[in-house]
């Protein structure tokens, strides 16, 4: 069984872990501010990292994955954009880590990393095509299509957070408009809430957060939910129906096996996935409205595992 | 090389041809309509057909394909339904064909056959990944992906036709809204010009037709766009743009080499492709707008000789 170090740059901390058989052995983390600073500062903290692990680590580590949350050429492993660090631009990062650390290098989109490891260990297990789908700060996508990690020769696929929902929108980062992303990324969904309790709208979330707003989070929407909140409920279901009506597109162009969402608003959401499933169904065509969508298994570690997914790909070639 | 018969069921008839190395040595052709009455007739009116081509060809045929225009289940080749005949359900055509004809069958969605042709031969020739798009009667797709031609296991995929263009609209035969052939398919097209004909709005149109509206056609739309006419340039524009936003849609997530739009509406539509281009720009994320949209090469002979090419997917089994 191989041995792979999966490295998955997180918005807030970058996360290692030595890893086999889909168990992570051994693991680490540092916060991502430090390697933020630049290309350099990224190359120099991953691979101190990387030595530390392996030095405490006795077995042999035969390759090196790393999930980026950004634009990837894959192969060549260029970052061309990082969603955490605005500095990076084509930064070759697996030619300067293989050329550092001397193991065969890979690196790839984060949520492809997260496919790969639902797919393998997690929620997706076993099945031909999947998608894959997070719901955090940004939104992203992964697709197993025919059995293999679906890439594009152009850096992004799968990119389902810049898929336009309506025919006009506010405009978005990526170039587009009325992207998905726009409206249910984190931040989005705690804004537009926050709005609305601005306004007066009666909520038991006020008292869950004991009034200070600045402390609204996807848990809190969740709970309200839970106690039958009209504001939190109708908080999911507005960004369910995006969510859904996007996976309907989805669903009618790749009519996958599964949909797995994963991700920090999906942790939190439990009550995110019935409108989701309910909006699939009435938007999809006929025979694919009731294509299982479940959550995600493997939580913070698939990004750590999937990596390391990506790291044994570079072996045996 | 393999000698092969492809099968294309259209809306108004039924072609077949002897096809080798994707040229068509010979062909036939028959009315749709003498098969629509049943499966029964459908399966007699195609042995027939084959029977005749292949008493006439001296060389030996090693399989058979067809192409039909609905949802079928693949590699099964049972037609759950059919687009110009109602009464068609879950038809097991090739098991039958296979017991009629004693040669290995395969059948297949239309479009994905014509995806096939025009990646071996057509105007997709050598990419990887290819997005095929036909515009007619109904707009229908295939996909071919990391140098295979996708299919799911429930049947359609790549149904770019039934992907919702706005948050509302329209409901669709296939149990969603909004669905982009509910815009842009031929008959669709027409009737939005000519209501706005019978509004009275001016133009060239009207003489193009002598003032009858029941011969407005895509090819005279084309002419009176060359004339530099108002109306008929608008009806493009909103058709294309309506497509263009779709395929922002498909090249997110699926960003391929190359988009080979054929079928009925884009060989008449040479004013078509350029809205098309312009909206997927606007709309597709940044380093893919410029996917080049391009027109398909093979014209009619698409759908018998990808129809072959699924017969020849049948040897070697």
């Amino acid at each position: 069984m191989n041995t792979s170090i999966g490295v998955d740059i997180g918005g807030t901390r970058v996360k290692l872990g030595i890893v086999r058989g889909g168990k992570i052995l051994l693991q680490q983390s540092f916060p991502t501010r430090t390697i933020a600073s630049g290309p350099e500062a990224l190359e120099r903290g991953i691979a101190a990292a990387v030595q530390g692990l392996r030095s405490v680590f006795r077995g042999r580590v035969e390759s090196l994955g790393v999930g980026v949350p950004g634009l990837v050429l894959y192969p060549q492993g260029i970052v061309q954009t990082c969603a955490n660090v605005p500095g990076w631009k084509e930064v070759p990062l697996r030619a300067r880590l293989q050329r550092r650390l001397k193991i065969p290098v890979r690196v790839d989109n984060d949520v492809h990393a997260m496919a790969l490891a639902e797919w393998r260990y997690g929620a997706g297990k076993g099945v031909r095509n999947l998608v894959c789908v997070t719901l955090g700060t940004g939104v992203g996508g992964g697709f197993i299509l025919d059995g293999r990690l679906y890439r594009s020769r152009l850096g992004p696929s799968a990119e389902i957070g810049h898929i336009p929902v309506g025919e006009k929108g506010p405009a978005c980062s990526c170039g587009g408009s009325a992207c998905l992303e726009r409206y249910v990324g984190n931040r989005d969904v705690i804004r537009l809430l926050r709005r609305r309790l601005e306004r007066g709208e009666k909520s038991r979330i006020l008292r869950l957060v004991d009034g200070r707003l600045d402390r609204l989070t996807p848990e809190v929407v969740d709970r309200a939910c839970a106690l039958g909140d009209r504001v939190a409920l109708e908080t999911w279901e507005e960004a369910g129906q995006k969510i859904g009506l996007v996976l309907a597109k989805v669903v009618n162009l790749l009519s996958p096996d599964r949909i797995v969402i994963g991700g920090g608003l999906a942790q939190a959401g439990r009550w995110l996935f019935e409108p989701i499933r309910r909006t699939l169904r009435e938007r999809a065509m006929r025979p694919l409205g009731n294509i299982p969508v479940v959550p995600a298994k493997l939580g913070m570690s698939a990004g750590v595992v999937g990596s390391a997914l990506l790291g044994q790909e570079a072996i045996g070639e």
